[in-house]
């Protein structure tokens, strides 16, 4: 089992799991921190901080997070110095649904090689595609 | 200028446009549709349909779905063959940010060119990229 993180400015965690839900059904072993405008930074990783040391004894912890760059990105990447986690960056719905179907059957090393691949087709120009496929 | 509407399942649309909200500011030209376990696709298709017919007196319309196929996606994919506007889906935050910083010095063709460019480098393996970097 791979414990999930996701971390995002304002309600875009929390939001993204909602949506990814009514498509997949509710899933466990997942949790969602968003920082907002005025929020502590400080708190915030403390928060996380916590939820790892609980979590890491179910099994390899994925910490997923809105982008590359700015406080919830900074935050995540100050806590890999003390905590042993994966992590990766600027998922989308398609790259969380994948992650919710595989966890169970990859190690969080494979989890994240198969994501990496997977997400370049996750992106798509619908006008170019529905041209090629006419 | 061009016309941005975002489509997903649930709330995703709009919170993630409230989250690029928190990092670019408050955003004129863009609106979100949600569809909710339950609710009707056929409204959703009337409502999105009427917006278009609304938006784009003021210039070309964008719009940009949660995932390929779904219920969100197929609507927007149907109204293609009644309407003229451009389709990426699989957006993640940092792609909706490059669209609203680039939207106002860009036709929507070459907007959708730079972002498929750009999408493939804004999902990242951060232990990986921290390992190259150290």
């Amino acid at each position: 089992l791979i414990e999930i993180i996701i971390v995002s400015h304002g309600q875009y965690a929390k939001v993204m799991l909602e949506s990814a839900q009514l498509i997949a059904g509710e899933q466990d072993h997942i949790c969602t921190f968003g920082l907002e405008l005025g929020e502590s930074v400080d708190q915030l990783r403390d928060e996380i901080s916590n939820t790892i040391e609980k979590v890491q004894k179910n099994g390899e912890v994925l910490i997923l997070t809105d982008m590359f760059s700015g406080s919830p990105f900074n935050v995540v990447v100050s806590l890999m110095q003390y905590h042993s986690f994966y992590h990766i960056t600027g998922i989308n719905l398609p790259i969380l649904l994948e992650i919710l179907l595989s966890r169970d059957t990859s190690s969080a090393e494979e989890l994240c090689e198969e994501i990496l691949e997977k997400a370049k087709d996750t992106v798509i120009d619908v006008n170019k595609y529905l041209e090629v496929m006419s």
